[in-house]
């Protein structure tokens, strides 16, 4: 037995966080030792890296800096909680990585996939995930499920958040054709437990082969 | 007249801080509009930032959270405060930029000069300064300058640390090679009033030919 990273990913309301949660109770049910975790994750440092990002009153925030500021919470998420647990032969399931960077901030901000990647690969050093599922359902169905007014008429604003989850959308199918190994791609758009029970077999058919 | 952005440059008691000041008020005494900054330069982001990086109550802070960290810091007074300057045609004076984080983080702490480098041009986005002088001075010199204790014996940590202001003299020397026509030499082993003369000197004939 060995630790392994495996991350979950995809837009918003695709289901990431639910599908985790019965994934880890799943395989501590099978015996696996599983640490589910997301970034900052309770890392000191991590936290008050996000405080400042998340902070409302930091208007004049740059994309640039925020992008540098997540590149280092997740430095310091990845050294002190993901790497140990690896080490003590567990598996870590994280909700987001590497990947929500480069599609969020490096396609859909606009600072550029590659230039994200540049910098996250400065702090993940070399540690890319062994396994990533990609949650896949149209950006729109997403939304529904996080939003409860889904008969209101759509705003401008509205229409702005779409092209952006769009944007997030095509960023991942991109990750897809370039991570073909690595990010496997699990159909969100279907009853939620037929999702986790693809999510389930994907990881154990993962684990079985290693 | 154009705003030009200068940077300040060398190892601990070269004499950066007080040859700025120096020719902070020389240049203004000549009329032209000068702004002297350091990082994080009273921007708040980048002070909160600060704040994270030197609370000693963080011993886990890892090295390349930490550079992530002055990345950000960085990026943040860069376009707060230097840009803004810059395009009001100003002279920005700045005590340290990227050279330092090259210097110490890249070189003498061992994260490599050229990882340091990628995530300092995703930070300053190409704004790498008109000029910087180097002062530069034997380590052993600089650091007698801001001890007072000069006569004591050397202990181990003393010479661990003259080891690390060695590694950062020879990684400024490296720079120095790379970039000979942005990065000036200024001999800064000689009487204060000399280096001051020197420094307003090659700073004049800077931008005079520009
Ligand atoms: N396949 C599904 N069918 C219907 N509802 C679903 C499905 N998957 C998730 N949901 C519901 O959608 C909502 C969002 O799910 P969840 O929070 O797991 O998504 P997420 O991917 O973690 O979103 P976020 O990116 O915002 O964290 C929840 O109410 C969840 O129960
Ligand atoms: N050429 C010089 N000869 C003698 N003393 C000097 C000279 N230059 C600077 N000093 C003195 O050395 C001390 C350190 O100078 P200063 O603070 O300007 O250095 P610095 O390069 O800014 O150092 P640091 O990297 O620690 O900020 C001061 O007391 C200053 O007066
Ligand atoms: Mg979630
Ligand atoms: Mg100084």
């Amino acid at each position: 037995m060995s630790g392994y990273f495996i991350t979950f990913e995809g837009g918003e309301g695709a289901g990431k966080t639910s599908i985790l949660q019965a994934v880890e109770s799943n395989l501590k049910q099978l015996g696996y030792q599983v640490v589910a975790t997301r970034e900052p994750g309770g890392i000191e440092i991590a936290e008050k890296i996000r405080e400042i990002i998340l902070d409302t009153s930091h208007t004049t925030m740059d994309s640039r800096t925020e992008a540098l500021l997540y590149a280092a919470a997740r430095r310091q998420h990845l050294v002190e909680k993901v790497l140990p647990s690896i080490k003590q032969n567990k598996i870590v399931l994280c909700d987001r990585f590497i990947d929500s960077s480069l599609a969020y901030q490096g396609f859909a901000r606009g600072i550029g996939m590659e230039n994200v990647r540049t910098i996250n690969e400065f702090a993940i050093e070399g540690y890319y995930p062994d396994l990533t599922l990609f949650f896949d359902v149209p950006p729109k169905t997403g939304l529904q499920r996080i939003t409860d007014n889904q008969d209101r008429e759509q705003n401008r604003l509205d229409l702005e958040k779409l092209h952006f989850h769009e944007q997030v959308y095509q960023a991942y199918h991109m990750l897809l054709k370039k991570y073909p190994q690595r990010i496997h791609e699990i159909n969100a758009n279907q009853q939620i437990n037929l999702v986790e029970k693809a999510a389930i077999q994907n990881i154990i058919d993962f684990l079985q082969n290693k």
